[in-house]
């Protein structure tokens, strides 16, 4: 990695970690620059604002944990519901470490953005909205092999799978207001027990 | 009312109404203090900090949506798992009045909170989580009588209170994150279809 692409990636990365682990409002760009050991200048070579780096946080961290979280706990290896039990013990382990390593629980980086900035940043909200709509076509996917594999009958499938999505948000915010990890560890294996049926 | 305790509350409503709209982070002394048309003297008369107002704020709020919302869905006139059903079509309205009014759906004030501050201040996090154990508590409640109704078997009662609960924040975050409060109408019937079972 050369230079330049090691500074962008330094800012990137401290954008992530000090936004995550607080909030976006309560980030400045001085925060990121000092975090990253860059000079202002160096940082707005790179992103106009700090909204425009955030675009590319929000990017670069779905791509690792789709990577990491939904394609590994969605492969096909084990039957389709046991696929969303995993994505829960997953996130557990993800949740557990993030506590051990920054001493708190940090909930979902795309959760708590689109909490804190849905009423004040349309740019920002419409974009975590097609990241979740991502992770709950996802979702589907898994749903629909359920179907096929006779685990699950009659549901509304888009609606199920909007369900689950919204109990694993929830559930995650539960964990991060008491920071407390086992409260995913108890709660997530409902996750795959959810259900809309189709309205008649 | 007098005028102390009339400038005390255009403080405490202010405060309500643009954290609630923005974020804790976002909104300032300086804000609350124009809302409110009063002086930052008159500010630091009634409260020390922002931190303390917004307790504050939190308390009272909760008491306003305990009688507007918990127990006006929990009253006993009607089944109880019916109540969760109410509860989920109450909170359905409230969040189409907050668009209809502000052009926004605002999500749950206590989980934007919890969001936004759970990493960033211990006594708000706390305060927050005492709310969430009063609501879960009623919850509980009405699933007690279900039990005693029929209406429910073999649960865990303190974790099924908890994942419905759960599932109403997030549900609500959804909402929030695409400004639709269709998505309460459509997903908070299955709240009260949500069992935690005994582990054996």
């Amino acid at each position: 990695m050369n230079s330049t692409n090691d500074t962008q990636q330094r800012i990137l990365d401290s954008a992530r970690d000090l936004i995550y682990s607080r909030s976006y409002s309560d980030v400045g760009v001085a925060d990121i620059c000092e975090h990253a050991g860059v000079k202002k200048g160096s940082f707005y070579h790179f992103y106009p604002s700090k909204r425009d780096l955030t675009l590319s946080v929000i990017d670069a961290y779905y791509l690792q944990l789709k990577e990491h979280l939904v394609d590994k706990a969605f492969a096909e290896d084990i039957p389709p519901l046991a696929r969303i039990d995993r994505f829960g013990k997953l996130a557990y382990a993800f949740q557990k470490q993030l506590l051990s390593d920054t001493g708190r629980v940090l909930g979902c980086p795309f959760g708590n953005l689109a909490t804190e900035l849905s009423t004040q940043d349309e740019t920002i909200r419409i974009r975590i909205e097609l990241i979740f709509s991502k992770i709950q076509t996802s979702i589907r996917q898994v749903l629909r092999e359920a179907i096929t594999a006779g685990e699950v009958k009659k549901i509304d499938l888009e609606a199920t799978a909007q369900a689950m999505f919204a109990y694993f948000e929830g559930v995650t915010l539960l964990a991060k207001s008491q920071n407390n990890p086992e409260i995913l560890n108890h709660l997530l294996p409902a996750m795959a027990q959810i259900r809309i049926t189709p309205t008649a």
